[in-house]
């Protein structure tokens, strides 16, 4: 008889700064009991996003701190192994937001069943997910880009930008991104069909080039990283430009905001708009956000990247990652 | 035979920092020739606001900077005194954006007529004119504030933020006004009915006193100031909260932008909305407006104040007023 294992990954201690390998530890844990309505789910992907660093400060935000010593929750995808829940049968493939373990226990009405016809399942965590929504109602709800117009995306290489730029483009907009390689933005460019893309670190003037890159300024700007590249393109904004707030990478690992030009005078002589939002901002939406990139991909209208690393042991370095430019496209780990 | 002069106030030189007398002067001029399709108004009213800063300086705007040696132009209500314009004849009282002159020339066709049985004609430079319309629209579009929320007006006791705060008042929202003294917070809880008033020159601790002010925190934020003022209250702005950009008055007369936190990650975590405007985005709905506060201000629901300086002459220190926290609603020149 084997002896079946379990490991999960939990929060050592709450990083300062760049988090380290060493603010987290891998586990043995036991394989937990399948309790009534629930179903044991073996993980086969698990997702690494941006918005995790915020859970790791202790800091209230829209989400709850991750607790000290305890797992690290996130999307994951996984194999229905037991089941004591109805509507899933072994078998199924699930997505739903679990521990970084190798089993999970979970309710099964929290879980999302994945039709595996349709597009490989890792999807469900980029594309089809969380990600690929996130792009789809910040582009479509709050940046809404005619035909036309010039769309900037920063963190365009990312799982959020390489679909919102993807978007825009769809929409008939020009389109630029704003990367950290010239790997990156040779895929913007020659595989997502961008309009020009800016490795903006050998770049001396980053407004120059943005200025070169938009000549007729900039009417949508879909930010993922804050800081001074947007600081840079919000100077260039269009008379009614509308600012998508998705992520702000680069504080995110900033112990204390740092400060920087005020964006307030620039908004209010263009007459521009700046929104915030979360995905969950748009959860009675999901349905008609998966439909509409479901129907794109299908029509092979939007491609997509996944960044894999395999084994839940890696999941920190890769997470690690997401800070140091490592992914193209959504970084995903596999379970082994 | 009396001999009858025109005077004009010139723009001398662009203000650095804090405008001062010095850079305007009081020159003679002839009385203007009335072309075809043009009517002599004589100047009763003249507007001093703040955006005329922008003006001043020689950086490119929503609006052309004011030549050198020109005469400032601003609104101004005037009588009829000569006409070759079939639509107006002599003693009507009219609205327009004309010079800082005794006598203008104007094209009769850029020129609004008023009926003085409705209001006393000054109204039109304030409550039932462009600082009215300016607070209507920002409000209403952008704030759009309901029932129960809590609105807080910066430069609450200034032309705008008099109207803004009222106007939330009648939306049923507990309204909280900041100010630069206590006879301006005084006049705003006891005369203008806002719940609260904080007078933020002698307050040690703003963020503070605002907690205590706004104890369900901040749904609408009507922005006239920038600045510390506004980086405090955003700190307490609630989930989907509007921040309404209508001005910066803080910054007008800064030769360098003053670097402050940055907004976005406040505005990210809170699916906040910040959006800036000028009144002239709203020019095709301005009937609706000045009907609105025209039937507010009938039903006695609405109160204004004007803060009159007698005297062509006297317009630039009404101006620099404005910045030093001189008038209490509607700073108005009046001529004699």
């Amino acid at each position: 008889m084997v002896t079946i294992k379990n490991r999960e990954i939990v929060l050592l201690q709450r990083p300062e700064g760049m988090p380290r390998e060493g603010d987290f530890a891998l586990r043995q844990a036991e394989i937990p009991v399948c309790g009534d309505g629930s179903v044991i789910v073996k993980t086969l992907y698990l997702s690494v996003d941006p918005y995790m660093r915020g859970r790791m400060s202790g800091v209230k935000s829209y989400i709850a701190p991750f607790a000290l010593d305890e797992v690290i929750t996130g999307g994951v995808v996984g194999e229905v192994v037991e089941t004591r829940y109805a509507d899933l049968r072994a078998g199924d493939i699930v997505v739903g937001t679990l521990g970084w373990r190798d089993y999970n226990a979970a309710d099964g009405r929290e879980l999302r069943k994945i039709d595996p016809a349709l597009a490989p399942v890792s999807t469900a965590l980029g594309i089809l997910g969380m990600p690929g929504l996130t792009a789809y109602f910040g582009l479509l709800d709050i940046g809404k880009p005619s035909a036309g117009e010039t769309v900037v995306v920063s963190g365009a290489a990312g799982a959020v930008g390489t679909v919102a730029g993807q978007i825009a483009k769809l929409k008939g907009c020009r389109v630029v991104g704003i990367a950290g390689s010239d790997a990156k933005t040779g895929y913007l460019v020659n595989e997502l069909g961008f309009d020009a893309a800016i490795n903006y670190k050998p770049t001396p003037d980053l407004k120059n080039a943005l200025k070169e890159a938009c000549p007729g300024g900039v009417d949508v700007y879909f930010d993922n990283v804050g800081g001074f590249i947007s600081d840079t393109v919000v100077t260039l904004l269009n008379y009614r430009a509308r600012v998508v707030l998705c992520g702000q990478i680069s504080q995110y690992n900033m112990s204390k905001p740092e400060p920087g030009p005020r964006v307030q005078p620039i908004l209010l002589v263009k007459s521009a708009l700046m929104k915030g939002f979360i995905v969950t901002d748009y959860a009675d939406r999901y349905d008609e956000g998966v439909r509409g990139l479901g129907l794109w991909l299908a029509q092979k209208k939007l491609k997509y990247t996944e960044h894999l690393v395999e084994g839940l042991e890696n999941a920190p370095r890769a997470f690690i990652g997401l800070f140091t430019g490592e992914n193209t496209g959504k970084q995903i780990v596999k379970a082994r």
